[in-house]
């Protein structure tokens, strides 16, 4: 991962920022399963099962917090 | 994923805050599992799993806290 | 959902914050099941299952700290 | 639960306001169980499951950051 | 627990913060199941369970990001 | 542990950050289960499993929002 994947948090928009937060829970999984390979290969085990579609959905809420505060909540 | 859903977190109420969350917790989803028709047929997955409803009100819970912060918790 | 159900975060003490919030982790079960028949049904489903109680738990204790944090922790 | 018991989130220490997230996350079963006869039942289904364990310890976390913040982390 | 056993959220290092938040995951479980022989008993259903570890790793990092904030993330 | 694992939250960019949260995310259950030879002999329970990757993420995610208040979201 030499390559620069998170220059900022600073984003133009809420919706920028959704998105971010989305990319950010995806790189969680990224640092602790490094394979494309397999994170690809796994995908049909999550991408119905609503059990697990919530608990991204959550890690994805955790992020966006984070991205929304430092975006002053985009208010300004 | 072209238009604009989420153009702002200010909302005018509580309950359009709230409302706003619940959107929010489903964009996670959404953005997951992009598939209309895939995310329909898997409801009654989860609309019946008390679970499964405990957990995504949880994801909600995180997205009200975001969304009330932005909006200064409507005290203004 | 015409009616208004949460015309604000604003309580006069903790304890009526505490069970605002228990009311907003029930909401966002109501949001994602509309029916109350069908909720009524699932009660016996979680009343009695101590995880489905600690996680329902978790779910006051979130609101909870945004309810907190909107009545400025009722320190005034 | 016509009787106070949550007059306030202030505690003279950081093991008090511990003590009080403990409180609230079992506030926060009460008010879903109100029964005490069904919870005192149900302790042996969760006071030996190291999951559950793990999960209230997590309520209490999250009751304990909103109480330490309502206390100023007891810095004053 | 007549004892002191959390007299302060202060410490030197975001080490000892990062020691301290694990050690208030621990009390939140001691405070549910007071008995260390059960506790010491119960070690083995999860310190090989990656999935109890994850949710143990969940409550220090609540309780971490407590820690931090009543340090002023050690920035002093 | 003697040695000096966390001097500083403070990076240089967000990416420094997100690797410090993961990091914090292991260190996490690295306080809960020492033997580095247990915990290498655990990752194909988990490295391969969406649910416990999301929840792995998820960790990530909350150290990650303490990580960015620290450095003030990387704003300066």
């Amino acid at each position: 991962m030499a390559e620069s994947w998170l220059p900022s948090l600073i984003t133009a928009t809420p919706q920028e920022g959704f998105e971010l937060a989305a990319k950010l829970a995806r790189l969680g999984v990224k640092l602790t399963q490094p394979s494309a390979e397999i994170r690809d290969r796994l995908r049909s085990d999550y991408d119905e099962d609503t059990g697990q579609l919530i608990a991204a959905s959550q890690v994805v809420a955790v992020h966006f917090q984070t991205v929304a505060a430092a975006n002053n909540y985009w208010r300004d």
